[in-house]
């Protein structure tokens, strides 16, 4: 009975949800989150939360006390700090020390866990793509990177090896997904596709106008799956390489909609 | 450009508003004040906040460090405590001690009224009545009936009689309304409508299913000019006596839609 002079996607029985950044004008999550809550009929809106530095440690404990607020997620520069939040982490954030989401239970708890790497499973599940027995690179061991590969660490691939341009970072994630997936062939190497089933862009070379490749490479066998995490431009000059060579290539926005599907899971639980 | 997986009426720069109270599930300004903002072209959105009592003071502050929040209107049972979120306050909000709408200034400051009365004289505006040179009673002298009260005594009437069941809530508002208006003729009195030009309901007698008069009578002169501050039901036992004398009458759907365009012009004040 909404009339010209109410909308129709907001009332006090809404439930809130908030993405919380630092900035926050470029965030995508409150018009897809809030798009997949209501397709799944939930009366729920997700809304920028723009909150400084200087404020999270005081400001986010109190957003938490909002009694219709059923969630946040998380975005930069906030997924590590936000970890301190709840000691009730799934086993994704514990391996990756960070979160993007944070949910209350029903019991009034809070649960939290990381979704980036979820996300990029669950698109390549939904083009019929396993890890599970392939020999895997990754580039990157950034924050993506790494909860991409704890995540993919959960799939039990042939072997998995992280590139970093920081050699350091890259062993020190190779060591964590080690610990969180035991029994697993994980190491630090060089970026190289010789021997690989499947290649993984994690790092941000090739975003925007950058015109490089994140690997030195002139051509790629058909054979090889390739995924990029970048969004913007969805054809990076990885996926352009990649489909001239007419290889299977799984974008950065599948990514998204595979996380989001899995963190509005995870807010509607219980 | 929004695709199937994306709403349309709400993105990371989406300005953010809220209404603070407790309960919250009865509240009608996410719909209708979302729907006065988008209607000005405003990419704005306001959602429920429940507060409970214990956590106001803490929360509320917090709330307003968030960058992205444009304001916050106040419901029950906060518009007395909220007053002291800030000291720049409306001539109204001053004399009622007690503010419903707070605005975040350009220049990142705190401002705050209260709008229920000016709602009111607003509704009575759009209709072409005005209060200056009438003999105005009024009945009920609670959070609505003050905000009432002062917001006439602004308007300059020729008199503003205020009854109260509590008459010395009734002599205390008088005395407030004559502080703010010097040299109106506002006292506390019996119920009547001898001698008066408008008579307001701001009681909540004949709200739902009572079918009690606010005011001992059994008719109405056609002259009278009636308004009931309730909201539902839209035909309360004193409007419907007024209807059938040809009275004039000016609903409280009519107030709350003068409030919300007058709250919607104080948050982008500037």
């Amino acid at each position: 009975m909404a009339t010209r002079s109410e909308v129709d996607y907001v009332s006090g029985r809404t439930r809130l949800f908030g993405i919380v950044g630092h900035p926050i004008a470029q965030v995508r999550s409150p018009e897809m989150i809030t798009a997949e809550m209501t397709a799944r009929g939930h009366d729920a809106v997700l809304v920028p939360m723009h909150v400084l530095p200087e404020d999270f440690a005081t400001l986010v404990p109190q957003l938490l006390r909002m009694q219709n607020l059923g969630g946040l997620v998380f975005t930069i520069p906030y997924k590590a700090r936000a970890l301190a939040l709840t000691s009730d982490l799934g086993a994704q954030a514990r391996a990756v020390g960070a979160i993007n989401a944070l949910a209350r239970r029903g019991d009034g708890g809070l649960r939290a866990d990381i979704f980036d790497g979820v996300g990029c499973v669950e698109a390549f599940r939904r083009r019929g793509v396993g890890f599970a027995g392939r020999n895997v690179m990754l580039l990157g061991a950034g924050g993506a990177g790494s909860a991409i590969a704890v995540a993919i660490g959960f799939e039990k691939p042939r072997s998995l090896t992280i590139f970093d341009v920081d050699a350091a970072r890259a062993a020190s994630l190779a060591s964590r997904v080690a610990a969180a997936s035991p029994g697993i062939d994980v190491a630090a190497g060089a970026a190289t596709i010789s021997g690989m089933d499947i290649l993984l862009n994690a790092t941000p070379i090739g975003m925007l106008d950058d015109a490089r490749l994140p690997i030195a490479i002139d051509a790629l066998p058909r054979e090889l799956i390739v995924f990029d995490a970048i969004v913007k431009p969805e054809r990076t000059p990885l996926i352009d390489l990649a489909q001239r060579a007419g290889c299977t290539t799984i974008f950065g926005r599948e990514m998204m909609h595979g996380q989001i599907a899995r963190m509005v899971d995870f807010f509607f639980a219980d």
